[in-house]
């Protein structure tokens, strides 16, 4: 028997959503510099920059597009140099219109192409099983199949959603396709533990690859008005009225994640697969998941009977005595004190900043 | 029965011995700028100048003075404008050798002086009580008794030393005078509760009440190394040959504290009563004594689910998320986190800050 032949990636385009407020990650991320532009991992890359740098190993820098909102167009700019495909939301709608917008555009352009999305603030360690990965995606995807990336677990995490997977697919390139038997939301602890050892369940990281024909035939029917607004958007995009159509369509449109406009709906019909990711996976979600990762820590911290993460991003000596499983940040405005189980709890701080108007400080 | 008469303070000179670097106070205490200079308790007034405040008072500015180390002599002469009597030591050499110079300089001039010995950074409330004390201090000293404040307890505290007194003594204007049976060292927590229930022991806080010549004699006895060498330089004080004697003959002097030198062999002696001090007094000793008092905690701190002791003396904000009792101070260019219940390990902070060479740190 041959070898599966390898897929070809001339047709995959990827969308990069870079959004998110990121207000776990407080005093770092801020409303003005998200999640996605910080270097968190000490890499001298940020995680908007990590992510395209595994793209742009793939396939070619025109075929990745960036979907953000006008306050961040810029510092994207900067700090991607060769990026072309930026498209500039008005405002934030959520996951479905950001990635619907951007298969629209690049259907029309290329109308075989198949896209990947994937999110902007992620962390992916093996560029090996990440390409893999989205070579077998991408093969799934070419059938008609709206295919989701399932990362493998290393543990029972009760921060994520999970991918249920049934019957082995039968597709060329794809050999560990399966065909996606339901969605489910963050478990608890015990259900959690059930799922990794039942072995048919996975993370689910949000990166779903698909013919554009296939996501917009599916939201045609699952969410027509979303559907009309962003063909009318994708209608005018390459004209000189973009940015009117864009201005006075756009807010209309409903703002929903993709998981619930499509991968929920669509996979109780049949329509979804999931491939596995077998990459370590980090979502940097909160400080808890920053400290799994190690970078950053400043090295001159003076810990006396105490453990932790300290930041101190003005280069300034912390000390900590006495606590375990501590979290210090501090920026030169502001200062965090929190532990790993309370990490989750850190959104809070930015709520109340706000609260108190000190816009300033988020 | 006549009510006693005043007590006159016309004889009475305090002495401030303004030393000690209040390590467990970092990172706002440092050795240059020590506890005793900080406005620790918002009230707008040093420690020092708070002590100065109190005996200023009670007598003319002339006769309090200040021992200190040539490193503050500027700044303490900033913080007190009317100071004339200031004492500057060469090196540290405890606060026998500081208290004793005080006494045989100012016993010099004035043969029938009585001191009091005040320490620097100590905070007391209740000037009433404060003045009482002293005159029934004052009062009883001139019979020729050491005599020290002993300070009402106001828990089964293990940071302070005990005095027992005994037998109760007949001196006009002390009506509450009692000889010292003895000074015990800091207790463990059981032997406390015991003292406070007792009702005959108080907190030692370091405060004497002495003639200049019982003092000097009980010196001359116990420590005749250190008495001459006093006696030497107080011979030449007023003389231009002050500083060449000073720097001759200080290095040698034992260094020692008043306690062991004085107070403890004295007290077996029977040279030794106590007054009561029934004001709220607190040393400072820690920031878990910071965090009883009150004061400087920054305004704007968000606490979520947290409760504790937040400072930035640069005015910027401090979230604490999840934690109690948790110690939080910020200076421009370092950070402390930890508990009140470890508080007194601060001091640990310092010598590995000291080891690792951060002389800008500490």
């Amino acid at each position: 028997m041959p070898a599966p032949s390898p897929v070809s990636l001339d047709t995959f385009h990827a969308v990069i959503p870079a959004g998110g407020a990121g207000t776990r990650l407080w005093p770092l991320s801020r409303a003005s510099r998200p999640k996605f532009l910080l270097d968190l991992d000490g890499s001298g890359r940020s995680l908007l920059q990590q992510t395209w740098d595994r793209l742009a190993d793939l396939i070619p820098p025109e075929r990745i597009h960036v979907v953000t909102g006008a306050a961040h167009a810029q510092a994207i700019g900067e700090q991607l140099p060769e990026l072309t495909g930026l498209l500039v939301e008005p405002s934030p709608r959520d996951s479905m219109p950001a990635i619907g917008l951007a298969a629209a555009v690049i259907g029309a352009s290329d109308p075989g192409a198949i896209i990947g999305s994937f999110a902007a603030d992620h962390i992916i360690d093996d560029q090996v099983s990440f390409a893999e990965a989205i070579g077998q995606a991408v093969a799934v995807a070419d059938t008609g199949l709206i295919t989701t990336i399932g990362i493998t677990p290393v543990g029972p995490s009760t921060a994520f959603g999970y991918i249920e997977s049934g019957d082995q697919l039968t597709v060329d390139g794809a050999g560990s396709a399966r065909a996606v038997t339901r969605f489910v939301e963050k478990p608890d602890a015990t259900t959690a533990a059930a799922y990794v050892a039942s072995g048919v369940h996975s993370w689910n990281g949000g990166m779903f690859v698909t013919r554009t024909d296939v996501l917009l035939t599916h939201l045609a029917s699952l969410q027509p008005g979303l559907h009309a607004g962003l063909a009318t958007i994708a209608g005018s995009w390459h004209t000189e009225r973009r940015q009117q159509v864009l201005d006075e369509v756009w807010p209309s449109l409903t703002k929903i994640a993709i998981d619930h406009a499509i991968a929920e709906p669509v996979s109780l019909q049949g329509g979804m697969a999931v491939v596995p990711g077998a990459f370590d996976w980090n979502d940097v979600g909160d400080y808890a998941a920053l400290h799994d990762i190690g970078g950053m820590s400043s090295s001159d911290t003076v810990w006396v009977d105490a453990e932790g993460l300290a930041i101190a991003d003005d280069g300034t000596t912390i000390a900590v005595v006495g606590l375990r499983d501590v979290i210090v940040v501090r920026t030169s405005d502001a200062l965090l004190v929190t532990t790993r189980e309370h990490a989750q709890r850190v959104k809070e701080v930015v709520s109340e900043l706000s609260s108190r108007g000190r816009a300033d400080l988020v």
